[in-house]
């Protein structure tokens, strides 16, 4: 770990099914683009509403990675 | 929207399985005499223990909907 | 309890001798339209001042009862 | 004061000018059925966008008033 | 209740499929020497990656429970 | 001091009375065992509710004391 | 009111008994020199333990009262 | 919205004239380059002062948009 | 900047108009006996009200200023 | 202690070192007017930067001391 | 990682020269009777004060460790 | 400053041997591609353990620069 610097970004992922879900469809795009994520924090949970029913569950997470600031 | 007045609510709602469908059952519920609900957003989640086994997932959560202070 | 909702208020009860007494002041209150209250949960403590002495003590607390949207 | 009892609630107020305009359109609002309002606490703040502007204020505020549980 | 005193702890469960069974996970390991647990309260919620998949779901919790200095 | 390592923990006492009363009923059970007690910080406080009635004051608080691994 | 300006000042008051009285000590102390003091608002309480005895309950309050910058 | 992610940025804007200018300003600039946003939430509000005036409004708020790891 | 010691206190100004003339008098009544103000930080937001009608709008604010504490 | 009262002021200590060297100056600055200090609470630490160095470790850090309201 | 249970708990460490090392002394201490630690968390910094000068920095932080209940 | 916008991020810096030269890290690196960086405010402190050792101070800070939406 040494002397690294991280950085932290905060995102949004829905599943129609599950906050499981939708975190895990957050892992799933941002590790096209970020390497080595370890962790995701939860910051707060929601649910879309349409007539009764939840249409979309929704988990907003904080993701780190390394930062490489001249890429 | 113009200049609408809305309301916000907490309610908590439970269920034997999930907090997806603790939250379901929340929206089920107040859409009966509520309309136009958008979103749930997660306040907390608890669940009740009876012996060594959890029988109920609780998740309180806030709605907002129009403002009718007369009806 | 299996999938009740129940609904969360926030009331704030005075009285001129201590904040006990005055949360007390909220659950008689509120018992006489609430059923099957439970829990007072403090928000918030102040004091009313007049002069130099303190007139009221105040508690905001939460209460949560049955949610019947219907009634 | 002496022994009385408030109620708090939690309101939303839009305006397409100012959040000292949404302020007053719950305060309006409110007045209509609620008596004897004193302070709107403001909660929360955001701004509406559609395309690159702002087409509406909302204010999150809280008020109190004297509850009366029978009515 | 008369004047028993309760103690809080705090502990996190993992699962690789949910939340939810991260919750029981730690209700069910506590439950083999904590008598008479009511409620789990979550404090936060995580998930561990590894790849771009999620391998176990955490969640931190308070417990409470009768609290016996001596033993 | 020096270099000495203090533990905290979180402690609920009730009392039909008041919280100042659950706060020493705390601090009296606490101090069987537990040596040199110098602040007792509250962190929440309830009540718990029968009928119409106050049965118990609750008062989370946390107290540190010396830290003695081995023990 | 119009266009008044007040000052917020942070206090602990301690007494022997309750936390009612040690905000009580507050506002008496400060009323000597501060004028119009309208709320006392509680931040914090805790307790001073000696041996197993509570010896003093203590209550961080906030007090506004007109601001007079030149005196 | 089926699966999409978004990601939340904070930004910071400033206005001779009003935190609502300054919010404009700040969503008139996103605007350029992200696509369809709709909330900004604001986190904290401060004025930067010269000699006795306020010279800038300024309004911290969260932006939400469509998260797309490759451009 | 060096080692200086700044203070930091807390003030309410009010307005009828707009929270920006509120924290703009807060500005100036402080500046009368504080040097180099720069910044002010909202801390609170409330409107008092009369009637149906805001009549004031209140901010509270931080100032930070170099300490002398002996003048 | 008996019924005494204190009173809680914050103070911002800056350091070119480090942020135990800043609340150290704070406490030195303090300490010519103000007596019997025992506790400096952290509050907020930042970070001053000229080019691409940290030019001051700056601690804000809250002090109690015994209110005298009359001097 | 699987299905594994954690304890949190909350100790202060103390040095008479720096924050980290008062933590250090915390890991050092917990480190004779816990395994496994991996990350010890701030959750609050403060300073003793004697005279005029610091004489002990205080960390509280918190720890995680496998969690043995029958241990 | 009149109309500018400032982005602000989250950065990780790591040290062995001091937060404060964590914070320096961060800045060092992040000042390769962001100018006129000004102030890093902390937000959360930790310690990375291995063994009885903490291997690196680790400071999660918020940074802020002049928003370039399109370089």
């Amino acid at each position: 770990m040494s002397d690294s610097v991280y950085k932290i970004i905060e995102l949004v992922g829905t599943s129609p099914t599950s906050w499981e879900d939708a975190v895990q469809n957050v892992v799933s795009k941002a590790s096209k683009t970020l390497r080595d994520l370890r962790v995701a924090e939860v910051q707060k949970l929601d649910a879309k509403i349409e007539g009764a029913k939840i249409v979309a569950y929704r988990a907003r997470v904080t993701l780190s990675f390394k930062y490489q600031p001249k890429e």
